[in-house]
């Protein structure tokens, strides 16, 4: 067969990964050819393309980034672009898609899908919150950096007494926040899903200081609700991503924890440097399933599907399931939070 | 209530984050206080303790190792054993029992519910065997440290077109050596599950150098089984965890190796370094999830349950269910690695 | 002897491992008695001590911060601070001081030294500006961790077209910048010592732009100038040691190179994550070595002298000699980024 | 000009750095043309060569390896080799060699100087023992590798009671032991310089188990001498780079050490994972300093010299005088390992 392959929407670790066990498996074992769409769904509209071979896949399991580069266009706020993505597959004698990344990416590849191309989906979002799988690639590797950076900060923070706000990355979701603060030892971790309490925030920070900790450092999610309404007015400037510029919540929050506590307070946005480099073994094991599976589904012809982990194993849903709905932190999760914090 | 805590068994990192999140959790909500039995089974025997204090668990979250320490001591082999343990945790007026640890450790646990100890298991096994849950702490940082030692020994076997072979722990299961092996782009990697095809190992190896790439890493557990019977001979050195010696499977198909293809091959043997020092993010939120779901049990009055991973939800199944079988790597993973082989 | 130890101004990774080495060598080899002062001179200001045993500095040697603490409390700009300071050690019978720190830190024991006090000092500067040293402990950690930071962003860059412009500390001495640069493969690395020119800035991108490189990564130090003027105008915002907050050189310059080039640019600032943490192999020996050479000072009646290394020796020089004068980027360093650049 | 380039001998994180530098230095600013000579000598002697393009060299500075591979290939015992070599780079039309490498590298680029070539040395040795530099690259990665490791041993080792015997490589030479061992906090630390006392280490041990520390982390160089005689009997069975194959001194010191104290030994070989993968941001800005300066010196005409680091200056020494002796750990650096044990 003659596979279509291209990665789409904001980068991650793993996307090579994925590519890489899709065009092995599909080459080996299938004999299929592949054709690589360059900058997500732009290179299908624009016909901008490179042929996916053996060679060109060779050692880049372990690279962060995607050979294939990404884009966000969106095909489905163009004119015509469903037409001409479909044009442009049917030139390149296109037999099958295989789409990888997340609710935008995959919303087009249902519109094509519906078109009548038969496509396949492999989930990817670097904050964890595409619904129907345990678990998408990239984000261990995010948490690992946030986690390196948090145990980082515990040291000079307690060196000279302060109080550190550490952002992460989490628009909608909180789960980088929840896992980096939780692995990190973090004395706060801050959400989108829940509003932040200021009061509470400081009680925290002010019980530790009471029983001799006379530091703290704080996680906070990008997305995490300022008291006061809505975000940090930073928070407006956010970038072709959804995300939000270097000062966001974490600087307005430093600034208010200084001024109710006195505590001396700092603030450090670790922005694009968690989602660059070579993704953890975890994710690199994740999107190699998941690019194995890919190429299985295109085999039994099995399209309109997302493949998803569910406990140990590859799953398959349909893709509308998948991008129907987030999944955001829920209350059991939050719970961990509560389970480790004196009560205030 | 006044909680009995102890580690058994081979240490892993995320024990002291289990120790964490239980006493955390036990004395800021539950008022609880807290025994911590020292060296395993061996300090309930010898009525060696310590108590567990909020002071005594901070800043331990990120430490590999235990502070309780540990030993293979396994009181079931012992006469009168049980009895006395019993006899000690009634002289602590001990209300509960947390035990941290693998199949040898949990049941003895059982045991001593058996004889009417209100006992509470939190599994542990660096190889991620235990049957009935997802995953265990540790696996995911064994992995972490081989997979980087596999990348490192990518570059140097190209320099000198040699063939490097990493053997890695697993006696019984391949889950170290299929992970660290797929996320590091090995050529082969060889199980227990599955005895060792000297023919097919070298095959990929020669395929490879036909087509261009002069060198290759064998990824090894230490319990695959060498062609022509058995271990390697050497694999008689086992140490008291039943783990094998520096020199065994890795040395011995290196030479195997050399012999049959003539291709300059050697060996590493990544031992005790696969299992100490800070855990991942991964092994510490998992670690904290099960010691704050351990100590819940405790107060649910929940006895006798193991806590364990499913999907990204943390139960409970019987103690004696999760010690009846092994874990071991199933068709469908051995599938992984035949995806991404040429055929030979 | 009774010897006092501090650690002032800005924390640095390795702080630790000189206090492990003076105490260790002091106690084991020749007999020593010492006291902490906590939290820098404050410590010796308001006659705040505990004790360091061998117990004390167990196991601190790989560890971040500093257990003494520090501060940025001048006893020069305090009216009466040195006498102060001179009865504290008086009342504690102290036989010789040994303080840890920069320019700031280190006038201050010069300070006490023509006030009669026999006291050694071990440079401290994260930025290796020190003069009369080859190297500073906690320079190679801060570089390392900038430059697997640069390392990571080159993927994320690459895969989005972006530019990325990464800031880094340095306020007068643009080391790390120059370091984590060239370590970093960064396409244009900018330093306090020369004025940043906008033109050649975006003339080196734009050349990569035109070979193929859709991409650019820019290392700036925090202190570099930008043109037009002095720092960025958010560079006023500098915190109590001097060092810039969050949004400072990096995002304005960010901006200026979308704007001429049009090139999608982003910005990240290290910040403090670049001074926490376990320092690395290489400064843990040179902090090791400077605290050994440190107490034998002291035992050889040698006072007034500061510890330095030479080459792979260490030596020692008086004290005022090293706070003289700073130690910046010279003209044939800055050789070293002309050389990888094309000439625009 | 034209100008050739090679690398011989052990591989060593760093190699592509200088290559990178040489080529991006001489291209963009001389207008020179590579020629790369694939596996050491052998490519000279065999006429084996490619082109060392921008496009080759990019994105290789933080590589581990060597895109021109290596080999031990030693021209100089090869009958009428130099003559060979000689005639291959006159066919080439090379104006310029370089050559990275050790004393057997060097020994047959000052063999070629003699016979008219003009011929400009890198120094290359991991284990940093090349007479007249300060340092060589590889060597700060090596004990990056081999301190992690060592950190991650403790923990292991604690748990259980242990003591962990680390062999480490340096077969001369004791720098990596030196340096991993003292920045790895171990207790015993053993070099090729100092024939191993057993009593002396048994004694530290016993000391530190008598003060409560019930482990121990011995670091041994593959190179110290056993007591009785000489290295391991396993020693006998070096690779083809001289360095002992798996079960060396560290396995029998391992059992020495057991059978004298009763402590159970366990003991763990670095091996190969010691040279691999991407080099340390210090040891990638030394390499890229060396391969500036190379190429400088080719320009300038100054054939002979081997480019040198002294103090932080970039220097040349006559190929003939590094290649005469060798720099092993003296007295000063044994001092550092008194200094921080007990007397016992």
């Amino acid at each position: 067969m003659r596979v279509g392959l291209l990665t789409g929407g904001g980068d991650c670790p793993g996307l090579n990964a994925v590519i890489h066990a899709v065009v092995k498996k599909g080459i080996l074992h299938y004999g299929d050819e592949f054709v690589g769409f360059l900058e997500g769904w732009r290179g299908v509209l624009d016909n901008n393309s490179a042929p996916l071979t053996l060679a060109a896949v060779d050692g880049i399991l372990d690279q962060g980034g995607t050979v294939l580069r990404t884009s966000r266009t969106n095909v489905r706020k163009i004119e015509g672009g469903i037409e001409k993505c479909v044009a442009t597959l049917k030139a390149n004698k296109i037999d099958a898609l295989i789409a990888i990344g997340g609710d935008d990416t995959q919303s087009v590849t249902n519109a094509l899908i519906q078109a009548g191309v038969p496509g396949v989906g492999v989930p990817k979002t670097i904050d964890n919150d595409l619904y129907g799988t345990d678990a998408c690639f990239g984000f261990d590797t995010a948490v690992s950096i946030a986690t390196e950076a948090v145990d980082r900060l515990h040291t000079t923070a307690e060196a000279h007494n302060r109080v550190i706000v550490c952002e992460v990355m989490g628009r909608d979701a909180g789960w980088i926040a929840l896992t980096a603060g939780v692995a990190g030892g973090a004395h706060v971790v801050l959400v989108p899903e829940k509003p932040i309490d200021l009061d509470h925030v400081c009680g925290l920070l002010k019980y530790n200081h009471d029983h001799g900790k006379k530091y703290g450092i704080v996680v906070v999610a990008e997305g995490a609700k300022l008291p006061g309404g809505g975000q940090a007015t930073q928070g407006s400037k956010v970038d072709s991503f959804g995300h939000a510029r270097l000062s966001g919540v974490g600087q307005a929050l430093a600034e208010m924890i200084e001024g109710k506590t006195g505590y001396e307070t700092r603030s450090v946005n670790l922005g694009h440097t968690q989602r660059g480099g070579t993704p953890t073994a975890y994710d690199r094991m994740l999107a190699t399933r998941y690019g194995l599976a890919a190429i299985d589904l295109v085999h039994q012809g099995n399209f309109g599907r997302l493949v998803v982990l569910r406990g140990t194993e590859i799953k398959d849903i349909p893709i509308a399931e998948a991008i129907s709905k987030n999944r955001t932190v829920t209350d059991n999760f939050l719970e961990i939070l509560d389970g480790l914090e004196p009560k205030v």
